[in-house]
């Protein structure tokens, strides 16, 4: 199904424009979380959940690696559990605080993770294969005024 | 969170573009589902599915509306028996098949669709604020052929 195949002509532009960004973003997606099943066996927020830990090799507490999570949602204690049993992640003790613990990577889990965002790299460049340089600098332009006005609203009304 | 923050200087400017896009797309998206909630008492699940019916006159069976709706998941079985007993969507027999049955926006649901309808226009209109006529043509253009080449990568897998 096509989004925009809604509209009509007496709808604003922006409406139009709203549901082709709409579907760019989820026909990429739905690409990524297919390779990633077909190509690694695994999942979007298990891969959004290494990339976070990525980042942190000190590893994070499980409430701050939740709230960056928020982006694909899925539950993040079963996707740590599920990680740990297979040997990618790992829990570590928080000195000073028994009842707490950090998330890190383990070697393996570090490995694993490194060949899969070189392949996400290549699907996302491949994604914008139609456009050339200076139009994605464009297009990087007028999503980056796009987003600073949600940023602006959503400071407004929190 | 900004998914922009994830980005080191050695990734190839399409993965931060990508991250931007994704980003636009959820701000606008979680603005619109929190407008819902709080000026309509609704979600977007049910908006969308009163949105498929209100193109439909004749109503649409139930695995039409299924298909249609995989944009934002959501029970469409669970979605629907709501909104029958808040007297918004009634179901008809279909002539010659007695097992399926048409659904359809009621009189009262059409008008409550159409204030919807009015005021995310407005969102959406309100969330491009920030680009002029000219910028915004610019930006469906770019995002049309980011939007065509993921169909042919769809066919081509396909």
């Amino acid at each position: 199904m096509d989004l925009e195949a809604r509209i009509h002509s007496e709808h604003p532009d922006e409406l139009r424009l709203w549901l082709r960004l709409l579907t760019c973003t989820q026909l990429i997606e739905t690409r990524v979380r297919s390779n990633l099943r077909e190509q690694f066996g695994t999942t979007l927020p298990r891969f959004d959940l290494m990339a976070q830990l990525e980042r942190e090799p000190d590893g994070m507490l499980m409430k701050e690696l939740s709230r960056r999570m928020m982006v694909t949602g899925g539950n993040v204690t079963g996707i740590t559990d599920q990680l740990v049993t297979e040997g990618l992640v790992e829990r570590n003790d928080v000195e000073g605080d028994r009842r707490a613990y950090r998330v890190c990577l383990t070697a393996r889990g570090r490995k694993a993770f490194a060949a899969m965002a070189r392949a996400h790299e290549q699907w996302i460049v491949d994604a914008f294969a139609s456009l050339s340089a200076a139009e994605r600098a464009t297009l990087a332009k007028l999503l980056g005024r796009l987003k600073s006005r949600q940023k602006t609203m959503e400071e407004e009304t929190a």
